[in-house]
This record gives structure tokens, sequence and C-alpha cells, in this order.
């Protein structure tokens, strides 16, 4: 199966300046984190969109992370979107209203606490993000936590640090 | 969700021995493994049947797995096996024809290192086995290295060192 | 061997705060940490006197830890201070002209990376601090990255993100 | 300051064989392990003499190790030996005879649990081994466990599963 994994920043990538003790988004993790895992089925590439918090994504940022989606699922059997949790709402469910029609799952996730950190929460998610794009319908999901939620109704619990479906008004 | 973790052995729960030299099968780590995952749904208890390392399993032993599979099936939303990788198949063949009517996923999984080793694929295996266990129907699978194999027909690819699905004949 | 350890907080011991993605002095990590190594020679106690960023340490912070070095100093075999890199050399020189009758040595330490990173340099820092404080002579020492350094003339090279001997003017 | 270090195997360099689910000295592991270490004022070489658990090291072999300590002392500032520890303690002995008048510390280390196990000694014991090796007078030494002991009268402790001195008799 051919993957792509678009990377936009996010908690997951923030690494550690030495100089001024600061976390910052300056580099993707992905390709190490992925490479520690065992995927004989799996063909991955990477597209390294944008080393962003989440909170400082544009509209401009999220059309660009949507036309990417758009151009890269129909060459891939599935697509995972690596995102900050603060707005990975919002760009899946613009991903989720602009392309109704697409035949493969895109899969958004992320992480709570970076990956350079030992009780990091990244690795447990990418597994389960690319366990999920081979295994369920077309459609838009966030994967996280032991949890594939289907796009729309998906939003982060900020108190729960996770995400969870909204509850129906 | 509630998912029971029936575990038996297996080069995954192999521990090294300081005064000997020696890996062996003294004590259980799927729980140290689980408690280090985030899985807010999950509601998990244990079973701890046997330490053996899987060629040294007996039929009896096989049939006390078995036993158990059923017991707990009916309490559970599903089941995973912790289970050595060399005869892993034929406990997963026996579960399947012995049970055509269980109304839960089944998931057995193990690892080629053991889990207290850096490099280990026991935390990427656990962590598939158990999202497997929330997203597939009914039936006895084996997941591990990004695939989820459902029986019957699963067999250990010994080159490969993984778990392939065999050809027809 | 007696050894006590100062915690004063430092870079070492920052620690993720997943609600709003800072790191923080918030609790020491020391005991994890030494905890981790295999010293059955040393009795440890510890001592929590502050968590601060060593930029934010007071002139009267300073003098909690000199005298809780000058307390702790006549029952102990030698004594760890767990600093901040920024000013350690403030903290160093302050025992070291303040106390020229130390009968044991006091070794501080910290690191250029949190504890809670993976590659962290904090696990060699407090080994090599630790070794130190069974093997120097009585005096003030910084102890980190393969180098043991006595004071007077100790100062954190900016660049090299490390401690070195001051040339002598 | 150059330091050169000689590998034997030994626990410490056991690797995990996949395929038969043994432990076997393969290949050596320092180099990642010192990798990982920040050592500034440390220039290292490394000489891979041999891959042995220290239980199969013959009378050749001991003469083989001590013919490298001796031709690489005079050109360094301190050696390492990593070695098994069931009989570190007669290559200790034999180096201590043979090399009276060595001019530069000569330190064996090891591993009671082998470097790739996520609890393993070894780094510690390297650490430890190197900061030895810049600080204690010239001789032949064991450094583990927050110990540096000098030969001769080095001895492993089997129940405690670590060095010590003998006592005289």
């Amino acid at each position: 199966m051919r993957i792509a994994i678009v990377t936009t920043g996010g908690t997951i990538a923030k690494t550690y300046d030495e100089a001024d003790g600061l976390l910052k988004n300056e580099r993707p993790v992905i390709k190490t984190l992925v490479g520690a895992l065992r995927l004989p089925d799996l063909a991955i590439d990477f597209s390294h969109l944008m080393q962003k918090d989440s909170l400082e994504l544009t509209d401009d940022d999220r059309r660009r992370i949507l036309a990417e989606v758009e151009a890269l699922a129909p060459r891939r059997d599935g697509l995972l979107v690596i995102h900050g949790t603060d707005t990975l709402e919002h760009t899946g469910a613009l991903i989720h209203e602009s392309l109704p029609e697409l035949a493969v799952p895109v899969v958004l996730t992320g992480a709570m606490r970076p990956y350079e950190f030992r009780d990091s929460d990244a690795q447990q998610n990418v597994t389960e993000a690319l366990l999920a794009a081979t295994l369920v319908p077309p459609g838009v999901y966030a994967a996280m936590h032991g949890r594939v939620l289907r796009f729309p109704g998906v939003t982060k619990d900020r108190q729960a640090l996770t995400f969870v479906k909204r509850e129906a008004g």
C-alpha cells in the first residue's frame, strides 16, 4: 500500500533549542518516528509542507494543506496529516467539507507531548493513524489515544487533552 | 469498551536474568507496556494464564487458552492474546475452528524482539492489536507490523520474521 | 558513603505542561534519575530546596543554598547541587568563597537539555557528578560532559553549551 | 585528551538474534553508546579486538588484549577495556602484573545487562569508566556501579552482581 504523510508542524514536532531553552517547530520528526516502526506492507512518502504551531496556521496555510491532500489522494491508498492538536479540528473539517468524494482515508494525528520526550504519545498516535489508514473506509478522521473518530463533529477536549466526538445539539 | 488481555508468555515477555545471562519467560510485561499507552476509552483487565516459550506449549496449554477465550468473550468487547510467534498460528487456528460463533474480535499478537529491548516491536504490535480490537468485525486475527490478518490461513514468514496470509493452494 | 543531593530547579528539571505547551520547573526529577543508576556504595538523601530557573535565583535563594550546603556537609561524604546552568557559576563561586574549609567535595551539576527528553545529557552529568564526589579532594566543582572543573574560575561557554575554566587574565 | 577503547565482547555487547531468539556477541555496541555522550575534551578511538563471551576467552585471547594495551598506552592519556564481567578480574590481574610501569590509567568495564536492554547498566558504567580514566593516577582499575577499584584484588561478587575488592587474607 502507498501512504503519504503530510507534515505541518504541531506539538509532536516541537524540538528543544539548548541555546535559549525554548521549544520550537523547526524540523519534522516523523521520519525518525516512522523509521522505528516495522511496516513491511507500506510504502510511505513524506511531504513536509510547513513547520508551525497549529495556533499560527492561517487560512492560506489550511488551503495549502487541503490542496496537498487533494493532489496526493488519487495516487495513494491513504493519507496522514501530522498536525498540531489545537486547531486540528478546523483543518479536518475543511478537508471533510471540501473533498466529499475522497476515495481514500485521510487521517489527522499529532501528539499532546512532543516526540522528543521520553513519555510522548507520538509513537502511539502515529502507529494508530497508520493502522487506521489501512482499515477504515474513505473519509476524514482523527486518530489518537486508541480512538479513530470520523469527521464531522470531531473536537479537542481541553480538559481531558484528547479528541472526542461533539455531542449532536 | 471492555477489553481482556490473556497472556501466555512468548518472546515479547522474555526477560533477562543477570545471574546466568539467559532470556526467560518468568513474568508478564504487558501491564507495564499498556500502562505507557493513553487509552481513555478502554477498560482493560488481564488474565495471566501461563509464562511459556510458544514452542513449549502443549495441546493442554492450548485448550486452556481456548477455554479462557471462550469464558471471557461474552463479557468483553474484544480480546487480545499475547503469544509467542513460533506457534501463534496454531493457537489462532484452534480458536478460529473451535469458536465459529464468536461475537467479538480476538486478536493475537506478540513480538519478534522482547519488550525489554530498546528497539522492540512490542509496543507497536500491542498498540495495533488494541486498535484493531476496536475496529474489526468479530473473528480471529493476528495483528503485527502494520498488518491485521484474519484467520484461517495466517502463518509466520520465517524469512521476513513477520506474519502473512498463506497462499491458497 | 553518604551523599546528599540538593535540588534547586534548572533546565534539568523542566517538565512539559500539556495544557499550555510550556516547560516549567514544577517538580524535581532527580530521584527518578538516580533511581535508575546502580550505586551499591552510596546512601543518598535529597533536599528539595526550590524549583527555579537559575536566571530567577535571587541573592536570598543563593544564601539558602549556601546555608543548606554548610548544614549538610559535616554529616556527609560529598554533596551534589543540581542547578540551572545559566547561573551555576555564581552559586559555585559563592560556595567556594564562603566555605573555604569544606571537608568534602561539593559538586554542582545540571543539564543543557531537560531530563524528560530522550537525548538529555542529565543522566550522564549526574552519573559523572556522583562519581566525582567519591574521587576528588574536598572543594567546590562543576561536573558535566566528561569534565570535573574546580572553582574558582569555572564559567559557562555559551557557544559550546558546556562549562570551561576561565582563562587567567 | 586521547582515549582508546579496546572491545573484547562481553555481556554489554550481546545483541538479540530474532531468527533464533538467542543473545550473541556479534558486533560491538560501544560506538553507539559513546556517541550518545557529550565529551568535548575526549578524542576517542576504538580497537575492536574480539567479540566473545568472557567465559570463552583463552589464554591466547588475554595475551592479545595485553599486547594491545601495551601497544596503545604510550600514545594515549588513558585506556578503556570493554570486557565480560565473568573473567574481567583475570584480564585485569594479567595487565596489572605484566605492565607494572604503566604511565596511564587502564580502566576495565562492562555491564551486567546488555546495552540493548532499556534498563541496562552499560551507559552508566562506560560514563564512569571514561570519567575515571581522566581522574585517577596510572594503574589498572575496574569501574562500574559508582565504584572505581584498583587492581590487584578486584573480584566479581556473584551474589550482588557487581565488583568488589577482595578481603586481604
